[in-house]
Parts: structure tokens; C-alpha cells; sequence
């Protein structure tokens, strides 16, 4: 039998089965490996860190994308940043009411290997015709991006390392706190709260986005496949709260079937155990 | 490095680093296995499964008590089945308003070695006044129990193979439910509702207690060391609803300090993802 392994601290490592490597490339920007096998069906790792796997990835992108569309219903124009597995835009492009996605991905090459071997994820999303796809780096993008021109930011990034560090800094958020429109919403990976390097992550994240917009949340959910299966994304906005505006009955009204998100599991997802809140703020 | 793994399903694995094996020992019931690291503390498996470490066993122990007791603040007489390593007692004991706590685990050497090796969870119980330890089988001891004897009950089990498998029988819910006062609540450990196998241990476990409880529930909460990091406990009652009699103010008035659980997380514990709800649907 072969096994991926990933570190998920110094003393802790998780393994996953394979029948098969099926790519393994160097780009400029990491090191990209696919695997197959029985349980998890096809995955890929980023530099050695699992990124989509086909048993759990609806978790994860069901997650970045309802909550904000169930505080706004009436989302048009959305930006994802990295996301090049396509999972993020399949998600948002359910709702028949937006009207623009653009992906910005560094890396090209992410996304035409999930076209081929995660169609799961990546199936149809180019042929879309609300789609814009670029291939460049998000930082970049941002910067020249025009004022108040998306409604919804969503940052689907990797760890805070090598190629996702720009993505983690006061810059960035800045840019995307003036790309927003007035009622815009930010959502960002925002790492997990258990192991000591992940949730100094988190930690840095929360306090840079808490500099910068007026409602800041954290919201958590299971992600077995990822360092301790506890993961959060930060929930950021101009005028919006995710609790007090959630539209419930409006979100229902889409129709949009979920594995994962309901609007009772979306007020449930804010309520973190106190080692979190207490390591939320004393990261402020 | 020694490694300790354990197989969460067929194609996923899980280990921790440690130093040192300071215990192993197989008794009548199960092999006992001890060991001491770094990161995790001292921690120890039965038949090779994670059980407690010092790491996060607060957020299973937090979790299995304080939600039944913010249901209900005047619970006073407790039974634990299980609990052998002194976790649930613990946490059980910081009410002062509890006046008897009975704690029935199968196999007696488990709780000598946590106090030995896990003063953590164990230090302190045998000593406390309010305390009756057995050691004997906890099917066995509700059996003979007499009707409307305890407020709550607690079964704090293994897997339901080799020795915990008795406590997930009708025959042993059924007599929970005799031993339960009028205004009873059982709280059972319910397994998982990602791999496959500790899935169908969680539907029908709440299968069983659904047939004989006219109120029940499930509620989750993040357990990183155990498979999936995504664990479950069901609630279940005579005459309480742990979201519709949740007495938040009530608990806050105990002052107890709690590292994971809090009231507003006790809401949103039993807001569960779909693919969890119809699981369950499903097993019914």
C-alpha cells in the first residue's frame, strides 16, 4: 500500500492510501502532486499539504461561499482569489443571481490539472459564461482593481507560506476592503486553532482583518482531511453581520441542495469553543 | 522518533509522536497501553484506539457533562458508565451541587493506572466524599439499579466492540431509562459520522435510544485526535429539550470555567451538517 503523509505538527502526522500517483510537477510557484485512490478518491497536495480530495471538498466549499451569500442574497459580482480548483466558483456560480466570477489563481497549472483530473471541482467552470478566469497574482489583481467593483471577496487561499504570503498581509486586506462595494463581504481561510503553528495563522489573519473592517466573525466547521479537522474561515464586512442579517428564508428561496451548509448549521458554525475566542482576542 | 498510529478507516491513518512507553499491560477486558511525549502529554489507547491525552481531552470531557447540566442546573444524583480514566467525574464534581456521583467502569486497572500515570483526569476522585466507584460491568449494575435512581447518566464508552458493546444495546437503554427520574437525561457517546464504519455505529446507536427516549438529539463538537476530528454525543430525555430548556444564565451562575464549552456553543453543538442529519434520518 502507498501513503501520502502530511506533518500536521512535529509529533503529529495523518496518512492517506493511493493505488496511484497520477501527475507530479514542479511549477515556478510549488511543488503539485494528484494521487488516486479507493476512499478519498482523487487528491492533490501543494508543496506536500493536501489542498482537495473528492470525499470531503464539499465541506470545505460549501462553507467559503453560503454563509455570505445567506447574509446577502443579492450578491452580483464576486472575486476568488486562488481557488484554482474550481470547487469555490462551482459553488458560487449555483446561484443563478450573480452575474460575474473572476478567479484570479497564480497558478495556472493547478486549474488545468483539475480540469483533467478533478472535474469534480473543475468541470465546466471555464466554459461558463459568467466566468473571467486570470491567471495572475492576486495581490496584483487587487491592486489595480477598480474601487467599490465587487460585492463579495472570497480568499481561498493556501497556507501562509511561499506562494500564499501575499495573501495574508494589511495590503492585501486593504486593497480588498477599497475593492468592495459599500455592503461588500470578505471571507478568508483563516487556518485552524489547534496546533501552534496553524493558529498563530489564524491569529495573524484575525488581526489584520479586524485593522481594517468594522464586523469581523469567525466561523468553524469539520474538515477531517485538514491539520486537527478544525478549520475556520474569518467572515469580514462593511455593514453586514453575519448573525443578526442572516437571511434564512431568502437563502432557502435558491433552492441551491448542500451536503454540508443549512442556515441553522450557519448560526451554529459563529459559536466557538472559548480556547478559540480566547486566542482570537489575545491575538488582537 | 517512536511513533504511535491508529487506523481511522482503511485508507487513513493517524499518529503521534512520544518518547518513552511507560506502560503496557493486557487485562481480562483489553490491552492498556500508556505513553509519554511532547506535544500530547501522557496518553494512552485501549485495544490500540486513542482514548485521552492531556492535549485535548478537556473538550471531550467538557462536552460529554456541561450541556446536560445547563438543561438542567439541579442535577444531583450522577451515574458515569465507563469513564474509567476520571475525566467525566472531574468535571462531573466542580458542581457543587451534585451529591452523588457513581462512576461504574468494567475494568478496575484502568483507573489505577490513570491515577498514576493521568492525575489530570483521575488525581483526586477516589478521595472525593461524594464519590462511589464500582468496578464492575455497567450493564450488569443498571440492571440491578432501582427505578428513578439518578438524574443523569453519562455513558462514557469505548467503540461499541469487544467490551463496550453491551452499552450499546436496547436491553441497556431501556434500563437507563428505568434508572432515570422522571425528568431524566442520558448522554451517550455516539461516535462519528465520517468513516464509514464509526458512522454506522452512530446510526445505530441513535436508532436504539430513539425508539425509547421521547426526546433526542445529537450534538458535535471538534476532537482532534479522534477519527476525523469530528465527534458526537446524543442527547436524550424524558421531559427536557436541550435548545428549548437551556438555561444559560442559570449555568453562568455556577461560574464554572471551561476551555471549550460555552452557552452559545451549546446552541450551535446540535446544529449538525445535512449529510450528518440524513445519516441519522436514514438509521431511524
Amino acid at each position: 500500500m502507498n501513503w501520502y503523509t502530511e506533518s500536521w505538527s512535529d509529533e503529529c502526522k495523518f496518512s492517506i492510501a493511493y493505488d496511484e500517483k497520477i501527475n507530479s510537477e514542479k511549477t515556478p510557484f510549488q511543488q503539485i502532486d494528484f494521487y488516486k485512490g479507493k476512499e478519498f478518491g482523487t487528491f492533490f497536495t501543494l508543496d506536500g499539504l493536501m489542498m482537495v480530495n473528492e470525499k470531503d471538498e464539499f465541506i470545505y466549499h460549501e462553507m467559503i461561499v453560503h454563509p455570505a451569500f445567506a447574509t446577502n442574497p443579492n450578491i452580483k459580482r464576486v472575486l476568488i482569489i486562488g481557488g484554482g480548483d474550481g470547487g469555490t466558483a462551482r459553488e458560487v456560480l449555483r446561484y443563478k443571481s450573480v452575474e460575474e466570477v473572476v478567479m484570479v489563481e497564480i497558478d495556472e497549472r493547478i486549474f488545468r490539472l483539475c480540469q483533467k483530473y478533478l472535474p469534480v471541482t473543475a468541470g465546466g467552470i471555464e466554459e461558463e459564461p459568467r466566468m473571467t478566469l486570470k491567471f495572475e497574482d492576486g495581490l496584483a489583481y487587487v491592486k489595480k482593481a477598480p474601487d467599490a467593483s465587487f460585492d463579495l471577496i472570497l480568499v481561498d487561499s493556501t497556507d501562509p507560506i511561499s506562494v500564499g504570503e501575499g495573501l495574508f498581509t494589511i495590503e492585501f486586506y486593504q486593497e480588498c476592503y477599497r475593492v468592495l462595494r459599500n455592503d461588500g463581504i470578505l471571507i478568508n481561510q483563516h487556518e485552524s486553532p489547534y496546533f501552534t503553528e496553524y493558529a498563530e495563522n489564524m491569529k495573524r489573519a484575525h488581526k489584520k482583518i479586524k485593522h481594517i473592517f468594522p464586523i469581523t466573525h469567525v466561523y468553524q466547521y469539520h474538515m477531517p482531511t485538514y491539520p486537527s479537522g478544525h478549520w475556520l474561515f474569518g467572515f469580514a464586512s462593511k455593514v453586514y453581520d453575519p448573525l443578526l442579517d442572516l437571511h434564512a428564508e431568502d437563502w432557502k428561496k435558491f433552492k441551491i441542495q448542500t451536503k454540508y451548509y443549512n442556515t441553522e448549521l450557519h448560526r451554529g458554525a459563529f459559536c466557538l469553543p472559548n480556547y478559540v475566542r480566547e486566542a482570537l482576542v489575545d491575538g488582537e
